[in-house]
């Protein structure tokens, strides 16, 4: 149980985060502050955050859990303006999509009390950005990747671990490295297609057209092309060269596609084709036992 | 109300038909024929339909409606099956994914008779095949591209728009070009890109830890990929010059975000994320409204 939960970017992610909290019992109190205040005020309105702090550094003080919930380039401002409360014991996490990079401006602002800071990226999310969408279940039944240092307090390490656990979600541990070449692959690389496609399709003279004629696959295949745009400009660019040399792989893929189509190779074209579909039909999405969720 | 259903492909487009229409009470017997004798007994077996054929000819004998749901590519061959009894007054209908090629073979073989044929795209599926998927319900509430040609009996047409709005359809016309285009560009290009981007991912030696890690909107992006293949390379094959030039203009799209990425230009990359975002944000399927459901 803890005291007081400070959000830090009082938007989707951290507004989920503050109601399962509450919801499991878990927190005290929450006390929010974003960049925005009427964001602030919103957050308070809905009841997703108790109290509104007039900075981030008065959001940190009398918290013993912090999490930092703002898009990855803002990472390095933010502790910047906490780093003279961050203590020992008190658990400090963000939500982000990358990892390296938050790490590097961790380390580079945070220096020693960089112990303190357990590095997290909740593989959950909607397609809508902002704290009115916030939903205590959002982390329910979803992966969490946890990328703690060697100098990282492993008590805070077990705490995180048992309050992500708490509100649903398996946790793993990796690298930081292994996490951005990961998520390159299964998240940033999708997410560039699919605003390549939508726009390719949308800017078309008969694009309208077209568009009104689309049916459920191309629903589903263009559903994160709405994502937060200032979300993804940060985490295309702070983990670009995994997701170039993903990007990079595809085009190698398609190209043979390509080749087998224009060449007429109807037999070469259904074996690429049947192993990408088998592969698929095989693939299912890890999700925790439902006994995982207290 | 019709007399006898013919169902020749006894698939998931074709069973679904079937049970569509016996659903609303518009047939009185239908008649099935696959290639393989098993798939006719299943359809048999399942009620999906009542008698099975030895041959397309003699499920066409005596039918008064007639569905080809066979892969594109084998449109040709069936129509030389059964042309001796194509005959006025009896509605031949297709449900394939192109229409060029079709209506090509259509013309070639049926001649003066293919004024009985009414091509057909049913906006509809699933990513799974056979009749053992077949459903009552899957056209309902979608759209059907009706693409009939100069010399198709206008009756014929009129019967074909009211079957499929009466199992719940949006009927639209188009000629079978700009049906090809479009659909080269809302459902034919996703397929091949959710093929190619899985395929990468599956192929690289990390990449079945990399699948473990993946979530909801990867799964959402590559449910296409896991379509049936021996239809995708059909219709990737009929619809290629279509399909390739949809894919160049994709490429150029895609080059210019990673020239953005790759340049660090941070607000030029949130403007191009952004004109997708929010055109996908404010797209949705159209589907007709309940009434249409009879």
């Amino acid at each position: 149980m803890f005291n007081q939960l400070a959000v830090i970017g009082c938007g989707l992610m951290g507004g989920s985060f503050a109601l399962a909290l509450k919801r499991a019992g878990l927190v005290r109190r929450v006390i929010g502050y974003s960049k925005s205040p009427s964001t602030t005020e919103k957050a308070k309105r809905l009841g997703v955050i108790d109290t509104a702090a007039e900075s981030a550094l008065l959001a940190v003080s009398g918290s013993d859990i912090v999490l930092i919930s703002v898009p990855v380039a803002a990472s390095e401002a933010t502790f910047k303006a906490i780093r003279h409360l961050v203590e020992p014991g008190v658990l400090f996490m963000d939500v982000g999509s990358t990892k390296r990079d938050v790490v590097d401006a961790a380390r580079r602002v945070l220096k020693d009390r960089v112990a303190s800071f357990v590095p997290a990226h909740p593989i959950a999310g909607k397609e809508v950005a902002g704290v009115e969408h916030a939903d205590a279940m959002l982390y329910a039944g979803r992966q969490v990747i946890l990328t703690p240092l060697a100098q990282t307090d492993p008590q805070l390490v077990q705490k995180a671990t048992d309050v992500w656990a708490a509100i649903g979600c398996q946790v793993l541990k990796m690298s930081p490295e292994n996490h951005d070449a990961a998520f390159a692959a299964v998240s940033h690389l999708p997410h560039l297609l699919a605003f390549a496609y939508f726009s390719s399709i949308a800017k078309q003279p008969a694009g309208k057209d077209f568009l009104s004629l689309a049916g459920p696959g191309f629903r589903d295949f263009t559903r994160i092309a709405a994502s937060d745009p200032a979300v993804w400009r940060d985490i295309l660019l702070a983990n670009r060269e995994e997701v170039l040399k993903q990007s990079m792989r595809f085009r190698h893929t398609l190209d043979a596609l390509e080749h087998v189509i224009r060449s007429g190779n109807a037999e070469a074209l259904e074996d690429l084709i049947r192993s990408a579909s088998e592969a698929r039909a095989g693939w299912q999405m890890n999700t925790p036992k439902p006994g995982a969720l207290r």
